[in-house]
């Protein structure tokens, strides 16, 4: 039954979305529910991931593009051996997600969809208020593009949801999907903090 | 009993050594052997790993320590989830083998051991002559210098020893210690080619 119940394919789950949208909060508590629950699992930060994988890189396009490239063959080298990875970076250009999506098997894509203003009112680093004073070029939102994804598999609303729900989402997906076994779910709603949204 | 030969622990195996010493040839036999026998492994081989995960460094002693942290950081995170991880680098430096070896648990560090004139002899990729004749710089060997390990876990002596047995040696170190189950052992010698050596 223990077997059982830790049981899981490889995967990857690839958080993409605007600064500041919910990426890193809802990742981390979708990483935790699978380590709690004895699941193998990978988070990979995009801002963590560029003091070591991908130090030196900058934020052209090219470097960008470098950067998601080198986080998806982290994801791509451990999903193949029955590891959950998980990566949340902002990861602004279609193309390259194309890419990943056509290298790794299985590749699921959320887009964490909050609107500009609210992520620039969140602005939790104050990145969005240095880009917009020009103190940051090449920031994604503000002076850098940002191109939604066409088909992701699931799309979070962070205005609306709270990050507890965003998770669980997730995690209701993988499980419908087959990847992991249904033991992953938090019990009920006693995990979720059901008190009315913030708007 | 098919899981249980296949039950195994995260292991790093990190093969360090001139240029030429062997490393690429047994590292892929072992790799080969465990993938045969149902075992999770990976390769990393430095030249290979210079086109992905670390492209865009150089030979300088910085770039060189950069280039083995990012494989140690991919050979440790698989390591933690049961992955055998096999490094083969020249990784020339001691300092930062050891770094690695402090990160990573299981690790286990192999000394490939040849004597800088028969590498040279090998010199496979014709490097060695190109170094010699000064078109290229930092290179292990005859710019740069090479810093044996003081205490590997093996030593194999590639001028004395084929591939075959020391790839074997390998396969029955980790059984030894207890990473894997003897079922990934070639049968008998017949998988072992025992002709003489070639001196």
């Amino acid at each position: 039954m223990n077997r059982r119940r830790t049981e899981h394919k490889g995967l990857t789950i690839w958080f993409t979305g605007l600064p500041c949208s919910g990426k890193s909060t809802i990742s981390q508590l979708v990483f935790d529910q699978l380590r709690r629950t004895g699941v193998k699992a990978e988070l990979f930060d995009g801002d963590a991931v560029r003091q070591n994988l991908t130090r030196g890189l900058g934020f052209s396009k090219e470097d960008r593009d470098e950067n998601i490239r080198r986080i998806g063959y982290m994801c791509q080298v451990l999903t193949r051996n029955g590891v959950i990875a998980i990566a949340a970076a902002i990861s602004p250009y279609r193309a390259v997600r194309g890419e990943l999506r056509s290298l790794i098997t299985p590749f699921i894509e959320i887009y964490v969809n909050c609107p500009l203003e609210v992520c620039k009112q969140r602005d939790s680093k104050g990145m969005y208020k240095r880009a917009l004073a020009g103190q940051l070029a090449n920031f994604t939102g503000v002076s850098d593009p940002y191109e939604e994804p066409l088909a992701p598999e699931l799309v979070l609303y962070t205005n609306d949801e709270r990050p507890e729900e965003c998770s669980r989402r997730v995690l209701e997906l993988i499980v419908n999907l087959g990847y992991v076994h249904n033991g992953i779910l938090p019990n009920g709603k006693s995990n979720v903090d059901s008190r009315p949204l913030k708007r």
